[in-house]
């Protein structure tokens, strides 16, 4: 039971056309030609130059990311498939117990230096707030 | 009978498929490949690439875990027992003694130090507080 | 009639199920298996190593503790007895009075002092209370 | 008549049940076996152990306490009797008639002091004053 | 006729139960074995032991003022009545003249020097109180 | 007719009974025994020391101050007569013309000075000024 | 016609009893025995004392104010009225005309100044202002 | 299907009249005759100097435009495709999922330290927020 | 129809009476002979002498002014069509595509920022808050 | 008719009565005899003595005055009259016209300088003000 | 056309009898007799002073500045002609058009810092709001 439940895991279609399902990148790598360069009116250059800018712009664009990641793309996720494991084990086997432990310890410490810390500066503060104590204020109104 | 009692402790049946009953690591530890990777709309590598990347992703990660578990989960199992024990002991026997003695020591050394800050800070303070007891504030409405 | 109060105190026969009446560790020293270790959905070990890893912990920690307190808990039950009958009849007989005395004369030493304040602080501050006393504050409405 | 008073004083029954009547040491000093050691349940030592740790803490206590204050009890009980009688007489004979004189001298000092202070520091803070007498405020509320 | 009235004051009968009618020392001079010397529940000496603390601190005590009143009483009673003759002296025929023609000199630098103050220091305080002639607030109301 | 006013004011009955008309020295200057020495109950000095204390207390009291005035009194009744008359002549025919001509000087200088202050700092605080001129403030209820 | 009024002026008749009728001196230089020298009720002087006092104190002051102003008072009135003078003329005929002088050279550094106080320190204020621009309150009643 | 997508992209119609569909620049770069010079009443150039200064203006800005455009325009527009091109892939497969993994990490550091500022900060500020808890104001009316 | 817009807004007639269509120099550049010199009543100079004056003043400004702008401002023109030209190529094909670029990185850095701080400062300030969690306010109202 | 109106203004008639009619001088320089010297009832002088004193002081007074004014009067009014129209000259023919031309000049560095404050002061500054954005007050009634 | 309003500007009747319509002078200069010297009551000097006085200040002052203007206007009208009309060409043909190319240039600057200071001030600031997040008030009124 176990190994299929994995397997369904493995063999779960990928969804080829929405390739963002929880939108992490989709609003911070929006980089369309209209985006980033445009020419505002009385300042406009000639027909031709514009409509080539605009096609090489969109084609060394899209080639280039193609290659990139055709050629870096899968070594890429092997390493981070092994870090995450790594990251995950250290998490559950080590970190978290460890935490647990030092909870038990701070509580000592806590109770006594919450003690000294309240008999030594209470009795001062309380003192300090006498000086509010004798506030009298008279209004009048003008008219 | 006390004896039962730990048995039945150590025979409890554990839930193989629901390993996190108190949802400590839950939200923490997920890192599935979409959490991590994702290509945008008019940003598309190769169908193949993508493919080749959410395989080896995902079996990188799930056999790179199981090995590590497998091979350090139980030695460390042993050693956070012992652990917890060694806390337990000298938390019940030494810590909690030690703090109820500090407790009654504390008590007359925070009396005579009260005394003392009220009787010098006080004087001193209720005669700053007559800075405030002369305030008069006249209001005036413009129309 | 002393000496029976005391046997009774002494005979009295303790409940060895419930050994925290008063509630002093029963928050802080809670260890089990499921409050340390724990694996979220999507990175399971195998079941084998899961179900030993359980056992192991529980057992270690169950014996560690109980030959500690075989060995030490009677010897530390008889020093702290020591310790807190010194510590009773030292705040009983000792620093009780010497509180007592100091405060009679720390009154004497208050009632001048507070006058000297009263005295020369006084004036100072009334003068300076003055300073608030000239507040004039027009309010106006914009619709 | 007086020799009558203080040998009532003297010859008066001292509760022996009820030893603080005032109150003074109840709740500072209680530290019996309960306020002191506990197990929380999961964590429990053998049943031997626990009574015998129970026995002999009470057991050390009660009988530590009884030698020291036999030993110790009335020679410190005539030292805070002459100690208390010394402070009495210097209170009542040297330390009260001081202050009544002191009192007059100070007066004449306070009387230059403040005409002094009020003379030299009134025009000046009411000068400062000045600074709050020209506050406008508008308000606007927006929808 | 003036004879009379001193010798009246002079053989006015003294009461000699009531020692404080002015009730100066009342609170602060009472040190009975109970007010300094207390066991609580749990923490009892010998019942011999404590009655012969109880009368060993109250005679001691009592005892030990009646001897120094009895010696330094009345030297006292002559020392301070030469010292409250000569402070009283000393406040009629010398201390209020003075104070008096103080008082007509002070007035004199007092009114130059407001006048100094005044003349300096409002313009100045007058311009400093424009900073906040222009607040201007506007308040909103989130639903 | 002069003259008649003067003897007048010579000759007139001094009220030999209330020596204190004004109420100069009527609270301050009172030391009675009973002001100044007191014994709580509890602890009393012998009967006669107590009678013994409080005759000699008020005896040399009395003799003592009569003696002082008896001497010193009336030499420095003179001294005081003639500076009060040196300090009336100074404030009269010197002080208060000086204080005159002062005034008319100090006016032009406080003229100057302040349209100084006004030209200089005015602009600065109005643009101070402009630091409060846009708080808004949005308040929200919390159910 | 210029004539007679000063003369007018000259042989007005004095009033030669009420002589302060614009009341500069009168509350200030009033010292009277009974305003310098008083015995409280318990502590008084024998009689003659009391009566040669007084006689002494008014005698004394009475005779050294009129032969010190018998000698200094004319020449002092003499001085006094050059002063005077000599005060009235350079405040009509040179001080009054420098202050319009000095107002009309004044106007134009004022408003040169203000222009650059206003360009300089404006802009950084109203910036300064955005700081309480966004304050956000939150009220919540705790029943 | 996916070259479709992508071919359609690239022969899009590109609108040659409206060139900042977006309006990135239409209100920053807006700089016509009119928007830079111009004369006041009463400080008028001659007729003819006027004239030839606006065709001036307006030629050498157009045609200078439009070569720089035409020579460095479609090199740039490719060298702005590779960049884009190079940033989405280093965000898509580097930066992304390490920003994951720090998150895992920080999450242990946060909740340590958390604990370690609670424990030791908390009872210090609530020592210090006594201060206030004494206020005392007195309000009077004045008519 | 490219060539047509372009023709059309050379041609444009300009407007050679009202030459600050959008009110950029009106107010600013404003500076007659009423502006700058006027006498005020009773300071007034020969007539000949004004006369002269108002018209020496006019007719210097008007000529000085026409021959500056006939010889410098055709040459200005042209170097602010330029300078103008180069700024909007700078702008359009090389600042904006920067800063698209530059916002893609800085959205990295700003969330790893973010939580750093908001890990290591929240728990601070929030034991910070803890001083004002205590307020304690007593009204009265005095009559 | 330029000259009559000066003639008219050369040979209006003077008040010689009422010299001060704008009021300048009339509170400032009041000092006669009673302004300056009195005597409160109980220290008078002889009466000779001050009706004396009375005729000095105004006489004195009244001729030292005119003797001043006609030596120095004329003179003084000369170079005064010389004095006011060399500064009227002066701030009607070359400080006027200066105040002009440098609020022109102001004005541009104004408008730059404005800029770059709100540039680089303004973003700071609203990132301050998020302190002030988050308060939440909760209010309790104590009964 | 054109030159007709410039010849109309010209020969424009100036008035010769109010000689500043704008007001700019009028009441900073005004210095007559009146102004500036004054005799209050009691101080006047001899009529014959005070006439002549009046005469020589008033013809003093008004034939020194007809002199000054006569020999110094014409020449100062020249010189501000030639200055305003230059300061008006640099205004219009230089200084304008800079600002107006420094704006295009600042928005950048500004959009890029902004952009940082949010980023790096915002989380700190935000974390800073805690610190008034927890204010807990409590009212009490005391009767």
């Amino acid at each position: 039971e176990e190994q299929i439940i994995i397997k369904d895991q493995h063999t779960k279609e990928i969804d080829l056309v929405n390739r963002d399902p929880k939108h992490i990148n989709e609003d911070v790598v929006k980089v369309d030609f209209e985006d980033v360069i445009a020419e505002p009116v009385g300042t406009y250059s000639f027909d031709g130059v514009w409509k080539t800018s605009y096609t090489t712009f969109t084609v060394s664009k899209y080639w280039c990311y193609r290659l990139l990641s055709a050629v870096l793309g899968i070594p890429l996720a092997v390493v981070w498939g092994f870090l995450f494991a790594l990251i995950s084990f250290c998490h559950i086997w080590a970190v978290v117990p460890c935490i647990k432990s030092y909870l038990i310890e701070i509580q000592c410490v806590s109770r006594i230096y919450s003690l000294c810390i309240h008999t030594f500066c209470d009795p001062l503060f309380e003192a300090l707030s006498k000086i509010c104590s004798n506030v009298r204020v008279a209004l009048r109104k003008e008219i």
